[in-house]
């Protein structure tokens, strides 16, 4: 197998089959050895969290697939921490999309001079460039449409699947007592079509219980189970 | 005459017949004595310059007028460096709507990875919120709509309103020789429409003459002949 790429927490290789085998690793972003999902440098090891993000990721693609919702996700081998998916394209050097539901985090550094934290917002979409060194600058449809990323057609389906996939999330979460924040994800462009890809994992979304945050490896153990 | 808002290069006052009245102020933008548009902060005063700028700005208002754009212009007081002007109400605390020709300045900052500086760009607007800590942040049209600032309605009228302005300025500095690469505006509420605010003066635009750069105050007597 050829490695194409080599991600901070994923590492992806090629497939004789031409799909895209993601082995996810045990590293994890943060800084200075604390675990930070926002994070953009791998900050510490945890034991096993590869294996924990891969199983949530399934739980949610299964939910998905069952939902008519196209995602990468083909099939999972849990004991090697790797998954099977589409080889789809990324937009441009790579986007994050994310869908909020209370206003918390960059949402409020941003715009903190005209809302409270953690007011309900309606399902607002919004994308980022992957970009390290600009700490994934923040940008409108018509300027992905102005870069050549992708057009306004390509985003309106974008944002309609990040509405979609995020209620279907939100939803899953409450029927265990837990409340969707925000959630973060990537799509790429596969067969004509845009389509959900990475991963879907505790890191990758803000939950609260009981008004109190969740954290990742705790949101784990209650989304497994 | 009521003062109502003092600003960093314009004061606002309230006017007996309901109008408001801006008196343009010598004081400019910039760091340390050093004239820059794009700064936060009063850093110098020049002598004159509020009337300069005023001059500019009646000199497109009144193109703009001939050309049926609504604007919250009136009339002007060229001696005594004052624009009578509706009295429109700002969206939020106030944003600035940019439109560009050329991927310069922070465009190039944010998108840098992506295009080359100078790429021409078709008329693309972007919006940021007026918050000199936060360095006037980028906000999306959803943004604008989640936050309460302004319906997506209201956006669609602002940023065609945007595009037809730019292009009447544009086509303008052509017919002098010289080369718009973006230009600022603010645009308020009044009567139930959108109308275009503030002023258009030659430290709201970047323009450039046969591949230069071309200063404020340089360009100030270009327009003005």
């Amino acid at each position: 197998m050829n490695k194409v790429y080599t991600g901070k927490t994923k590492d992806v290789y090629a497939l004789d089959n031409g799909n895209y085998q993601l082995k996810f690793k045990d590293d994890c972003t943060g800084t200075d050895g604390v675990f930070d999902p926002g994070a953009n440098t791998v900050g510490l090891q945890i034991e096993g969290i590869g294996r924990e993000n891969l199983k949530v990721s399934v739980y949610f693609f299964e939910i998905l697939k069952k939902a008519g919702v196209k995602t990468h996700y083909v099939s999972a081998d849990i004991d090697n921490a790797t998954m099977e998916v589409l080889p789809a394209k990324v937009f441009g050097k790579g986007l994050e999309v994310i869908c909020r539901y209370r206003a918390v985090g960059s949402f409020i550094r941003r715009y903190g001079a005209y809302m409270e934290s953690g007011t309900p917002l309606n399902a607002y979409v919004e994308t980022t460039l992957k970009d390290d060194d600009l700490g994934d600058p923040l940008i409108t449809p018509d300027g992905l449409d102005a870069i050549g990323v992708m057009t306004l057609d390509q985003y309106a389906q974008m944002k309609a699947m990040t509405q979609k996939i995020s209620g279907i999330v939100k939803d899953t979460l409450a029927e265990k007592g837990l409340d969707l924040y925000d959630i973060k994800f990537e799509f790429g462009y596969y067969n004509g079509e845009v389509i959900l890809i990475d991963e879907i994992a505790s890191g990758n979304m803000r939950v609260y219980k009981d008004g109190e945050i969740v954290e990742p490896t705790d949101l784990t153990k209650l989304i497994l189970g």
